[in-house]
């Protein structure tokens, strides 16, 4: 997280999705760096049940300087949660132990401004634009402009969906349903596609498989299985998706991209 | 240490100085590693009181297999164990909070076995070498020959000294006495010597005075504040260094030294 562009003094919110060592272990070191940086502004942390006694265990570890509030979240399937800009929304996977994937969906935009059209209906610049954008009905030169003459309507927010661990289920397309972005285990290759079922992972296809059902626009394949890992191995999974969902790519360490609003 | 050349599923040692959790942190990620990665050997962990209760602790992170079993040993200031090959001791350093700093110590090994002597006694090659090696006297044609005719004195072994952090202390100079290797706390520059201490740290400069008094081989400074990560900052503290004791080098990560014999 150090060597990536984002700071991780300004994180706000950690999500995590199962008690695997894998998947919550960065959190002492994280939560102790941030104390040791001084930081005061509260923290929140969203996990599964037992996410209460996890924290509190690992604030007893060592010597853990208390200097900001954690303020933790127990979640279950389908919870929602109001972060403001957006929503949290979780619902319960398939793996070995309680597993939750999350989505983070922007709360619809404002509509566009049509400052042309504004012009033509000859309203001036100034507070009574803020006032249509408001929603408010106003009157120039005693004609009536309703907000909708100037005001488009309501423009998605943008959706990204992260699912931990999982074998592929239903539970994900319902919560990816339109996404912009979908993270998805992909651990093993299809010819070990029963291993993989075993272990509570999926493959590429399966993924993908949950990319083309969910109508995502994005997927990125992540959880590789470190047999994968000599050179040319992984593109092999990418292909095995690809064949299902274009749109796949697999996640590697510090990998940026931007999620556009749509048009 | 995945990167390194060395194994993790190969350790049987863990040395922990303190409970901060840039010194400690690891600990977790590292013991469930071992327990995916199916470890049945026992492993153990060795670190200054409440490293019984940390291991406990760490035990009942999520979900931990345990797969091996770990003997936890609290040590106190000059605690003294025989592991085998090496003596492994300690000394209470002076730091913010209790902080021990490890000797590793080789046996002494058997002196150097003089071929050409043992020709010109007329012992024949074999068992009768292996018996002198031994430390026991044997009867050739009559004459009794003394192991110390063909054996030399025990050689010393290797000794490296590791500290945590710590202010400069004589309990480190008495603990690397002599020393191939010392690793020191090095965390700013003189200039900054005040708040250096303050915080429970040296400075490049009293770390090698630490070496020169210990008359130590070689010095190798840790703990470098991030403050020095620009290209070239750390340069200044291994020049600081060297002024004092010229066989200081900083340490960067995955660094390797061979330690040699002494000749």
């Amino acid at each position: 997280m150090m060597r990536s562009s984002l700071s991780f003094m300004r994180i706000e919110r950690v999500l995590i999705s199962h008690f695997h060592g894998d998947h919550f272990l960065g959190l002492p070191g994280l939560l102790q760096s941030m104390a040791f940086n001084g930081r005061s502004e509260p923290l929140s942390v969203y996990g599964p049940h037992g996410i209460k006694r996890l924290v509190e265990t690992i604030g007893n570890l060592g010597y853990f300087p208390h200097t900001f509030p954690i303020r933790v979240v127990e979640m279950g399937d389908k919870t929602e949660v109001d972060c403001g800009d957006y929503w949290l929304r979780t619902r319960a996977v398939d793996h070995l132990v309680p597993t939750l994937a999350y989505c983070l969906e922007e709360k619809a935009r404002q509509g566009k401004f049509d400052v042309q059209k504004a012009h033509q209906l000859g309203i001036p610049e100034g507070p009574l634009y803020r006032r249509l954008q408001g929603g408010k009905t106003i009157t120039v030169e005693g004609k009536k402009i309703k907000p909708e003459a100037v005001v488009g309507p309501p423009r998605p927010g943008r959706k990204v969906v992260y699912s931990g661990d999982t074998r592929p289920t239903q539970a994900v397309v319902d919560l990816a349903m339109g996404c912009d972005v979908l993270i998805h285990d992909a651990t093993m290759e299809s010819d070990l596609e029963r291993q993989c079922f075993e272990y509570g992972h999926s493959t590429p296809a399966q993924a993908a498989q949950i990319a083309v059902k969910s109508k995502a626009k994005m997927l990125f394949l992540t959880h590789i299985s470190p047999r994968y890992d000599e050179k040319g191995k992984a593109k092999r999974l990418e292909d095995e998706a690809r064949a299902v969902f274009p749109h796949s790519v697999i996640a590697r360490d510090l990998l940026e991209y931007v999620v556009k609003y749509a048009e």
